[in-house]
């Protein structure tokens, strides 16, 4: 159960893409430098984070107490492992000399036993490990040891990996199926995926070791959560008291017998994320079965057109199959993310198309979605319908903001964007043993190992935006190069020096192997109509109404351009949809337009309601729609993803 | 500005009405007496209600402690108020004896200063009105003194009245003006209407006066919850924390200068009904003016089709103009009553068709749907639309109860039905100098005193079946005749001995003034034609969508008759509807039979979304609708009111 390819490291790819290159620019200018400002309070208008002075506290370098989230560890790992990313393709002083503060810090925060949490350290009359199911304290380990090993692989650093692996060793003692340890596992996971990526760069078997153990024993009777509230003896509220139960931690059942997506949406992802490392190192097979069975439940049957997951804010968690409200949604930016990291598990593992075609729509549209054009906003929760009046006023769409925000109290969403962004090489290919898969059409210098060839090329591409992508060898051997056609995709061409070749997609993959000669080309074009698109008729939020689609775009509809009660607008039937270059709007985009109808409200004033015949007048209009990553990019006002068809 | 008119007194009606006659017999053969039981906590498998209880240990009768809400006590007065009007029109000794003891209760509970509420008599550390915002003491009171003035007026017994006066002669005493007087008000609304209305039996200046305190002092700057707060130093979470802030209460302003319905729903109408007391006894016009606001402001932008009100179950309240979701709606079955109580004082205030109108929608749909057939089950909370499963899995819809229940923890709907069903004749006619106006069709024998005359009538209808309504003259004279043409009718065709009278309606009302002989006849026919109805496009919940009505009733699809995935459903347009006597279905129905179309799932197993093309096939079946009030009472099922138009 090899898996069939692994990921390139971060490394092996220079992003030159027209499209990343300028986000990953602004990760680098924008994105680290504010959210360091951030988590040393030095923002003006937002929460203070308190974050870095937990450490200092911790350290007993301040005399403070405690504050923020007691996950507020986190964000600072996370920050780091950003900046690890950045720090492995482009030298930054600033940033550098910032994370080795901060790495400084951590050192000397770390108890000489090896724990690591400043909640704790910070609150020495509350005993370590002991709420497992609402501290976060694995969770917190989990980012630590995530971003040592970024430290360690991307930024030749590896004081933090000391620290991951003293905490790690810690962890590993405490627990496990010994008499004497906690037969414990994560709240919140991540610790999972963490610990094989612990392992996977010391090869230390312990690591790999304990992260099975916490999948394994994960929802096994009796339920540990359980027998930890009564040895608490005064808990108060958890999520298991809603309808979730103990599905709201993933931990209702084995996770071997989870067959749908529950619970908390961000917790399940990186859960599955863990499991499929785990399967992967542990060669078990049930074990990806699992995951690939909770892939399809999430896909099939819970998630957004664009690639968002988590229905509902109670409990930021799944809710039930085909239910998808695109109001009151919750869609958390950091859902998709791990979404995504699940998903290039997956793929991987079994070099799937489809595990890549969920990738790529998370990526251009829900996970963008999540930030600014300009990197200083963020969204947590990305709706797929907004009316500026409703979250105002209505206390049931609270959760829901209609523009970005600075700064959030719980700021995990800002930090996970720069992540997945700097390391979104890693995506874009994976090296097989005689084959480079190219997964994502981003534009840059690659260069793999392979089992028996260094393969490097040269990509060019004007994606999302065009589907033509041009492969240039520039090194010459017998290797396979396999091109990912989309799932989207309904007609596309392959050439090969220009010679158009036959080849019918394996899994989502055409395989070109050959001997390359230096200056080869492959051009892959993919069509890209616009495509008016319906959603399965179970879901019932979506039923009679359209999303229009190009390419890999979701595309949506702005009061900017069309005017408020977007309610009122009918698609009609066999629309023909013109696609414009807009160089100069929202930082170079293109739209689309179309005719539509728009309602007329032809009630008279104070009329609620009125017999049918008569009210109805259309006004014709025409439509622009907008890439949905790009809405609320020009102040307040509406937006729908799913339009009404006529 | 002397009302046109008065409700008749209970009395002044007997019903025999083949529509409501049975349910009001409903009343007081099954739910009162099983209200009773609950009061005393012998019922089974519900949560005990205590209130009784409560009573004897304030009397000294018991030694328990205080158990339930902190307005537990209304739940007695309310019962004991419609049994009153029960015991109005017919004896029935059962009924009678458990009043009796319930009033002795009450009378050996109350202080010998007059004070008279359980919770703070079994809580002798917390000062008696020192939190009016949440804890709902002057409520208490306001049912009392509604209870017993509905005592002494239809059941003779004035024990009741003599508490409820020397109750409302302490708050009298406690609040006002004066400098050793609190400056505050009710939290909850009720009280206002009810000091009118003792002040109606007894004269008694200082009742008015108060109730006129209560109303001008709400909303007054300094704001007296947060001087309260102040003092109390200590208070938990109130509603003003919310986005409604002090208008939860409606106290954000004063009640003049509101112009929109806002905050909790039940609050807000039995505060308009008191306003509206106020008003006409106090002849004041820019306070009857404010009512009208109000009043229109809610029916015309925040009134479900069905009558209902209230959007949100965040603090059971309205939210803004035209949000008025079908599955997340709040639709207490308190609010309706509550709207018909509002409607009632301003339809006698001006004796504009337009308020019978909204009271008749209420009752019809709303109202009557807030209990089962068999009088035994009840809904708090009436949707528009109900998918069980999303009842169930979904936390967002944890209020919408897809089946009626036995009884509730917060017990106000089930005796606010019994009260309102008791008095219905106080709805169905009012009483100008010279003219008897008829509002409702509700059959029976009438007999109003007008200034210069007794008429007595006979009413003849199988409404809301048929709209044909004969009235039969048994007392001759010289008076007036004044027949509502509901606002929803198109046509209709009044006969006098037969002949056709040709006359046009004024605000409403066709007025028919001459000297009547006994048997003279007057016929009313109505027409009454299904008709699909938009709502105004500004609720985007309805858009492209039709709700089909006959006469005063909604219709409904259940899944009973038509399967379930009710949202695949469409009406084409000018759909043929058929009406059919169904005297065997729930209770005697018409029902209402039309073609439609149902969506395919064309979708391949797993496709969650696909291009448009292809994709929609349509099977033509057949609709069954019934009545609104009569859904749920076949087990558990999809419902809709608002059906989508092909």
């Amino acid at each position: 159960m090899k898996p069939v390819a692994k990921p390139l490291p971060l490394t092996a790819m220079r992003v030159t893409d027209r499209f990343f290159a300028p986000r990953i620019d602004l990760v680098r200018t924008q994105m680290l430098p504010y959210q360091w400002e951030a988590l040393n309070d030095r923002l003006k208008d937002t929460e203070p984070s308190h974050c870095i002075e937990n450490f200092r506290v911790a350290a007993g370098l301040s005399r403070g107490e405690y504050h923020g989230m007691v996950f507020q560890d986190s964000d600072l790992y996370k920050w780091l492992e950003a900046v690890a990313y950045q720090l492995a393709v482009k030298p930054d002083p600033a940033l550098r000399e910032a994370a080795d503060s901060a790495i400084d810090l951590i050192v000397r925060a770390q108890t000489p036993e090896g724990y690591l949490n400043t909640y704790y350290q910070t609150h020495p009359a509350e005993k370590r490990f002991s709420n497992l199911q609402d501290n976060h304290e694995l969770y917190c380990a989990g980012h630590l040891i995530e971003a040592a090993v970024a430290f360690a692989q991307a930024a030749g650093d590896t004081r933090l990996l000391g620290v991951a692996c003293r905490y790690a060793d810690l962890i590993d003692r405490t627990f496990g199926p010994g008499e004497d340890q906690l037969h414990g596992y994560p709240g919140h996971e991540i610790i999972e995926m963490a610990l094989v990526r612990l392992f996977r760069l010391t090869r230390e078997p312990r690591y790999l070791r304990l992260a099975k153990y916490f999948i394994d024993q994960r929802g096994q009777s009796p339920l540990y959560f359980e027998e930890e509230a009564k040895r608490d003896g005064n808990r108060a509220f958890g999520w298991n008291e809603t309808f979730m139960r103990y599905q709201y931690y993933q931990a209702g059942k084995p996770v071997r017998d989870q067959a749908e997506a529950e619970g908390h949406a961000v917790r399940a992802v990186y859960l599955y994320s863990g499991m499929a490392d785990v399967a992967v190192e542990t060669e078990d097979p049930a074990l990806l079965d699992a995951c690939r069975r909770l892939f399809d439940n999430m896909v099939a049957r819970r998630m957004y057109i664009t690639g968002a997951i988590g229905s509902t804010h109670i409990g930021e968690a799944f809710t039930y199959d085909y239910d998808l409200p695109n109001d009151s949604v919750y869609a958390e930016t950091c859902a998709q993310i791990g979404l995504c990291f699940f998903a290039r598990r997956l793929l991987n593992a079994e070099m799937d198309g489809r595990y890549a075609d969920v990738i790529e729509r998370a990526l251009y549209n829900s996970v963008l979605s999540g930030m600014s054009l300009d990197a200083k906003r963020f969204f947590y929760v990305n709706p797929l319908e907004v009316v500026p009046e409703a979250c105002e006023k209505d206390d049931r769409l609270r959760h829901v903001k209609p523009q970005r925000q600075k700064w959030f109290g719980c700021a995990c969403c800002p930090p996970n964007l720069a992540r997945l962004l700097g390391s979104l090489p890693t995506y874009a290919f994976s090296a097989g043993d005689d084959t480079l898969y190219m997964h994502l059409y981003i534009g840059g210098e690659v260069c793999a190992a392979l089992d028996h060839a260094e393969v490097r090329l040269g990509v060019e591409s004007n994606y999302p935006w065009d589907g033509q992508v041009r492969l240039t060898v520039r090194t010459p051997g017998q290797y396979g190069i396999a091109v990912r056609v989309p799932g989207w995709c309904r007609g596309y061409e392959l050439k090969v020096n220009g010679e158009s070749v036959s080849a019918t997609p394996v899994a989502g993959y055409i395989h070109l192997h050959r001997t390359w000669r230096e200056n080869d080309t492959v051009t892959l074009t993919l069509e890209m109509p616009v495509t008016p698109m319906y959603a399965n008729p179970a879901v019932r939020e979506d039923t009679g109404k359209l999303c229009v689609v190009r390419g890999p775009l979701v595309y949506c509809l702005e009061e900017a351009d069309n005017g408020g009660d977007l309610h009122l607008l009918r698609l009609p039937p066999d629309t023909i949809f013109e696609v414009r270059d807009e160089p100069g709007l929202l930082g170079g985009i293109k739209t689309i337009h179309c005719k539509a109808f728009r309602r007329s409200k032809a009630f008279a004033e104070g009329q609620l309601y009125a017999p049918a015949g008569q009210k109805t007048e259309w006004t014709e209009t025409q439509l622009t729609l907008i890439p949905y990553f790009a809405w609320a990019n020009r102040g307040l006002g509406e937006m729908t993803v799913w339009i009404r068809e006529m």
